[in-house]
């Protein structure tokens, strides 16, 4: 009925973050294989009408899910970095407390975990999905890597690692942490402080 | 025909290892999910017969598979550390390219690279999937451990890290670097030496 309309409609926006919220859930729990569109659109409470007049495909609504959880990711580190430096730290105890909370930002979330495997998974098999990937996961590690680049200027810090390359070892040992936790069922909130102690070992690596 | 005898026979043996190739090459490329039983078999080129008369699952098959991975990573980690103990080497410097040799014997082949994706996310799914990963994984991360430890007493060098944590660190960073090599497309002898350079990295990290 908008189909002319220049800007899809608040309306229109609710009914895709929803089919996005139901198939990333879906995704996350049997894969993206076995979740059909019917499921997809039974769980979010609409028609396949509705599914097929915001995403071409399953498929385009998994890319589409991929670059939001870059940016929410992006979003919340950013949120965490701007409280931070209202407080002023300055002590590198106080630098290795804020990459910890930074880093802790996401992993707690046990569907968010499992969905980020999923991805990773359908990005190693299908060469459109790996670009998808490889996109907001590289626009992820520039924000993290610029992070750390302010952190280590404004404190007079020396990295002993390129600002990339310990962005990288923290990312992978927190995913690896992420994921050894939900497998061992550790409840979140020792999860968290497991997680925490892990990076604050590679920030002291990194730092010293 | 051999149901009573003590041990398995060598043609059981062969084809329990054909049905696990063949399994192993389809849960990588198309996930457990979507991989039948049929398909299996008919990629090993036996009956459900033989399937059935040597696991009772898929499931169990996909458990077979799990502890057989580490087994054979564990066993080519302890050949590179003979061939490497034979040859004394005593700086640090060569240290840096033993480990990278040790930890270069997986992530080489994609499929490899998938399968171990695949594990993953089914042992987030599913408890006893989770169960049965972190078992072999722990006897991998013990062996790589005990090889750290062997190599920093022998050479008298300090690490930073607990040496499991240096595993661990070791570990995650040699999945995460293997994965965005095949999403990348890079080729496996650029892969190889891009991985070598990141281990190496992380190694002058734990050592200096």
């Amino acid at each position: 009925m908008t189909d002319t309309a220049p800007a899809p409609s608040r309306r229109r926006e609710n009914t895709r973050t929803r089919l996005m919220d139901a198939a990333a859930e879906m995704f996350a729990e049997v894969g993206i294989d076995a979740a059909s569109v019917e499921a997809i659109c039974d769980r979010a409470g609409f028609t396949r009408g509705a599914f097929y007049s915001n995403f071409a495909s399953k498929e385009e609504l998994f890319l589409a899910l991929c670059g939001r959880s870059a940016e929410t990711t992006i979003a919340a580190v950013r949120d965490r970095v701007t409280s931070i430096e209202d407080r002023g730290l300055d002590a590198t105890g106080e630098v290795l407390h804020l990459v910890q909370e930074v880093l802790e930002v996401a992993g707690e979330d046990r569907l968010d975990v499992l969905l980020g495997a999923e991805t990773r998974v359908q990005a190693l098999r299908n060469p459109e999905f790996a670009a998808a990937y490889l996109s907001s996961n590289g626009a992820l590690c520039d924000s993290v890597t610029q992070f750390v680049r302010d952190i280590a200027d404004a404190r007079g810090l020396t990295l002993r690692l390129p600002a990339d390359a310990a962005t990288e070892l923290l990312l992978s040992a927190w995913i690896s942490a992420s994921e050894t936790a939900v497998m061992t069922g550790t409840s979140p909130s020792d999860a968290r402080g497991q997680l925490g102690e892990r990076l604050a070992q590679i920030v002291r690596l990194i730092l010293e």
